[in-house]
């Protein structure tokens, strides 16, 4: 990439949010009189400066983002550069590598990782990378050319599909980008074997976001009758039958992602425990409570109900009705754990919308653990949208 | 005790909390033309009905503290009764049994476990327990018996000195109720070994309610150097030698928690990784910073800066000093555990204070993982102040 950086002038006092840490320029803090919007190609390096000139750091701008510039580099010294991607890559890895034991995790979490618009998920020797800005876009060939450098991987895979591309106005494809990049992968997570659809499945094929939260799930199963309702390919169900659940169910929509499911539970030899029910998560539970099947743990893991801030309140009424349901097929005194992964959702709400229908159902709620993503998909803590999983792990007791 | 209870009715519209959930009757929320509180002895159990004089529940009441009466039992055929205090054991020890090995966790945690008033920690045969209500001081022996029918312990302490008993207008004292009660217990958490002093200690002597924060030290303290400041007994610090740190600094103020942390790194063959420094934790730090030490991995687990809403500004002050000095003694790219026991400091306060000092220093934080009290001590879903514990571990990268 070139070394040189358009200046980008901010206007009065707006330099104060990145001063204290967040990484975002918006469109109208901008001084475009001095630096006007027109001047910037969508994705071009640019020098930040504060209102009198002077230099906040060095980062990529996109006049037709609403996120307009996004700052990457504080140190003169070290301005976003080739190296430097080199850099940040190594200080990711060094996290990865003192907390897990198999190179199985996500890399780089984007502005949590210093690298704003990417994220890249490991699968040993198979990366998945997924850019989402402009800036990165441009500098495609510096990234992969980083990640070589550092991890030496034998496919790397572009999922460069996601919906939120479109605000930065970059078109949707999914190519490899590095040797024969394979339809499905290996790994591990909690010591339970998996295999998952990098190039089929949902978002980059797996969710490592919630191992943390799936790890806890093995003190609660033991010789339990497990429910997992949005099972995907069996993240948490799977690994509930290996920690010993006696029998588990796992609900999805997908029959390809429940074929890979009961594929899961035969890599770790629990097919015989395994059931899948394909179907429709609310209406399968629904007629679960019809037959009066109980569970002894029921996980509700939906995807995100709350996309966008409009759709708040009509998200938050298929939560509550969801875990509503979920309560409805619990055996007495049983365990919920229930999932979002809705940043909008604050935890607070994920628990009173659960209290109120255990209220609404004459239930007592406990709450045993408040689970969060795990640490290789780190919280900025200037940027709240960084934080978005919750696991809340619950006891329904009958009054 | 007596099944004969008093009635205490609500004004208008003041059952609206209590059928969402929540288990106080506040003084200003009583009906006292109807039932006046000169009515009730400290203690007294009362049925609380809704302004119409519908039943909501069985509790106790107590005219002389602001939380008027708290609910006990919602339902009719089980109100609030000595077998009903056995059940409840039943339930909050099952719970227990499902979750841990040994015998050595919180058995009762008040309100979450459907008992107000009442704190068990338990250490194998040895119970300590802690009564703040005047409803359970009233109830003691039939609690001392409930807990006899269900756990059969050897020995059982009234640790009754907490300073919020004046608020019921309780005495405080601290004596054996049952067998010989030993000076120190043995416990194990997380696989370590520990001896903790019930009688002379802080609190229960052993705060279990991190248990699952530690446990999350062993893959960032591989190797490293810990300081663990305000470490008591050696909680945190004595769990990390114990996980392979290769170097621990325990601080604390009081010589005898010092010893009794060195004690516990001889239990369990570590006492060659493990120095004490007694002194303020304010003062050691400073002192280490001006020595130029440093750390991989720094432990911050203050008591409670924040024990009442008024002590708001002046604690925050305190948690940001403690961290910045916390990350100054930090190695490049180390680990900050930074803990709060304070209900009143949200954890997004904690999180952002952190952030305040990164930036002061002209580093960059990680939020890494985000941790609460242990299962042992649920949450109440609809009291606020059940929750208390917070336990941020974060990365401070050199910019």
């Amino acid at each position: 990439m070139s070394e040189t950086f358009a200046p980008l002038r901010l206007k009065k006092n707006e330099e104060r949010r990145l001063r204290a840490g967040h990484l975002w320029v918006f469109s109208n803090e901008i001084d475009t009189a001095q630096t006007p919007l027109s001047g910037f190609e969508a994705g071009q390096p640019v020098e930040i400066q504060g209102h009198s000139g002077k230099v906040i750091g060095t980062g990529y701008a996109n006049p037709n983002s609403l996120i307009t510039a996004r700052l990457v580099s504080r140190d003169r010294k070290h301005p976003l550069s080739d190296s430097l991607l080199v850099h940040r890559i190594k200080v990711a890895l060094s996290l990865r590598e003192t907390l897990f034991d198999k190179p199985c995790y996500r890399l780089i979490f984007g502005e949590s990782d210093g690298l704003p618009g990417v994220v890249v998920d490991r699968f040993g020797d198979v990366l998945v990378v997924q850019i989402t800005t402009a800036g990165m876009e441009r500098m495609k060939d510096a990234l992969l050319a980083a990640l070589e450098k550092v991890l030496k991987p034998t496919a790397v895979l572009w999922r460069n599909d996601s919906s939120i591309r479109k605000l930065e106005g970059l078109d949707s494809y999914v190519e490899p980008a590095l040797g024969e990049v394979p339809e499905t992968v290996a790994l591990e997570e909690n010591g339970v074997q998996f295999e998952a659809p990098i190039i089929g499945g949902q978002k980059t094929g797996w969710f490592y976001d919630h191992r943390m939260n799936r790890a806890r799930l093995a003190p609660y199963v033991q010789g339990k009758r497990v429910l997992d309702v949005f099972s995907y390919v069996g993240g948490w169900g799977v690994q509930a039958a290996a920690f010993g659940a006696s029998e588990v169910a796992c609900v999805d929509s997908s029959e390809s992602a429940l074929d890979m499911a009961h594929h899961n539970a035969e890599l770790n030899g629990v097919a015989d425990k395994f059931v899948g029910v394909e179907g429709d998560a609310f209406e399968a539970l629904k007629s679960l409570r019809l037959d009066h099947e109980k569970f002894d743990v029921v996980i509700l893991d939906p995807p995100a109900f709350i996309k966008r801030k409009k759709d708040f309140k009509q998200g938050v009424e298929g939560y509550r009705r969801l875990n509503q349901l979920g309560m409805q097929v619990l055996q007495k005194d049983g365990i919920l754990v229930s999932a979002s992964c809705s940043h909008h959702l604050p935890h607070q709400k994920l628990q009173d919308l659960m209290l109120q229908s255990s209220v609404h159902l004459d239930r007592t709620l406990q709450v045993l653990e408040q689970g969060h993503q795990g640490p290789d998909h780190p919280v900025h803590p200037a940027i709240p949208e960084s934080a978005y999983i919750k696991a809340i792990f619950s006891r329904v007791l009958w009054r």
